[in-house]
């Protein structure tokens, strides 16, 4: 599926898409209006911080249930933060019954079609295929605009950096990520990953109809980590710091020895492998 | 410049921006607020359709009243219409004091930035130079994207035809519109051109990125002509009409021989040749 991750507060279902989906539940006091803050007692401050932004997963999931009247659970390849847009995210769910693909795909895109997303194909799998742990690599790529002029058609769409990028330096540091290392450095503080180790398979940086665009690949990604490698391989780009520390970055093991985290709206992920 | 044709209701400078840059204009009553669409006597209707949409000619010259304090009439190579997007519009004006190029651009980008319009590059040019009639030719690409499923990311950028094209019919008949030709038959009612002769330089479909291309060159172009000659593609490319007959609906001089008018979103001014 592919979405603008503008108009999203990320992948991953809020406690106010499941209130709605499952409206007898409990956890949370049911509200209408998203933007509805109004505090119930008894609830958890964490499962009250509700959004007012919706969510992809459960915005799958809201579509699901009106169009089969079930509550079915939509598993994502990758959760994608705010921001983050998607060409081919893949996502799996369990029919309780004998929906056609086409019908249901016509379906969910007229319920997805207000909020930008959409389902580009949608077919059968053996009940075997889990979306997420059958995953083989997922594809991400950075997109950044260089130049003095701010952003018009490509704003949220990528990052506007306007200091002069030297893009060779920052092609010859991105191998440097390539093969398996502990990304500890490289992982946004709340990442929930008891493993900080990863194997980038790929990390190519090429010039394509004047943007400069990160292509990265790996089996998994820890949170943040793209975003991270990116915002490092910038400052190597604007002279910063020196191309040559990555391994140096790697070893600290450290959030506080890498670059910023890029902006969210530079990053699609592009493709999931299975 | 660039802009995002989205935001904008075409090229062209509106009664409501006169008002704005020039106040003292008794030609009609200055609206503060461009929503206000009070009608005020003594105005002839025409001039009264105030539109709450800004045009970018009047944009640019607001900003350029905000940084000299003098009204400054812009000349843009090219009208582009309502929702029409640009990635290389070229214009000129004449300043009465010397500003610095790269203190103006940056003063103008803060202007225009909110409205999603930028001066990509500003230079001093040749006093004899005309944004409109020194252009030899003038360079127009139309995006469409072909599948099923709406469009998200693409939404406002690319034309959704969701019915398969067949791409290398399009293709063929593309080049019978290259070379010189009346076209009336591709122009829109409203087109205020008294000559209806015009010559395309070239004409390619292209494949790129997974969306259709329509690359298009001219001298210049009637009002509507490249969303009449990609509306007419299209019927092609669905085979409701015959690929051969492009000569005919030429030789018709009649708009109503050819096809529907494409969506102006799909559309953008790639180019402009000196």
């Amino acid at each position: 599926m592919e979405y603008d991750g503008t108009y999203f507060c990320g992948w991953q279902r809020q406690i106010s898409d499941e209130s709605a989906i499952f409206p007898g539940s409990n956890r949370i006091a049911s509200t209408q209006c998203c933007n509805d803050t109004t505090q119930y007692s008894g609830v958890p401050p964490a499962l009250n911080s509700v959004s007012s932004v919706p969510s992809v997963q459960g915005t799958i999931e809201k579509a699901l249930k009106k169009i089969t009247s079930h509550r079915i659970l939509v598993e994502g390849a990758g959760r994608t933060d705010a921001g983050v847009h998607a060409t081919n995210q893949v996502a799996h769910f369990d029919l309780p019954s004998g929906i056609k693909p086409e019908k249901l795909q016509l379906g969910l895109n007229f319920y997805l079609q207000p909020f930008c997303a959409a389902i580009v194909k949608l077919e059968e799998v053996a009940p075997t295929f889990h979306a997420r742990f059958s995953a083989k690599a997922r594809q991400y790529e950075y997109h950044i605009v260089n130049r003095p002029a701010p952003l018009t058609i490509r704003k949220n769409r990528a990052w506007h950096v306007s200091v002069p990028l030297d893009i060779s330096i920052m092609q010859k540091a991105a191998g440097a990520f390539v093969g398996c290392h502990n990304f500890n450095s490289f992982r946004a503080a709340e990442c929930q990953s008891a493993n900080p180790i990863k194997t980038i398979d790929s990390f190519e940086i090429l010039l394509l109809d004047g943007e400069i665009i990160g292509k990265v690949q790996a089996k998994s990604f820890l949170h943040n980590q793209v975003r991270i490698m990116m915002g490092t391989l910038v400052l190597m780009g604007k002279r910063k710091i020196s191309s040559e520390i990555i391994p140096e970055l790697l070893k600290a093991e450290d959030r506080s020895a890498a670059g910023p985290t890029a902006p969210a709206y530079g990053l699609y992920l592009t493709g999931v492998l299975y």
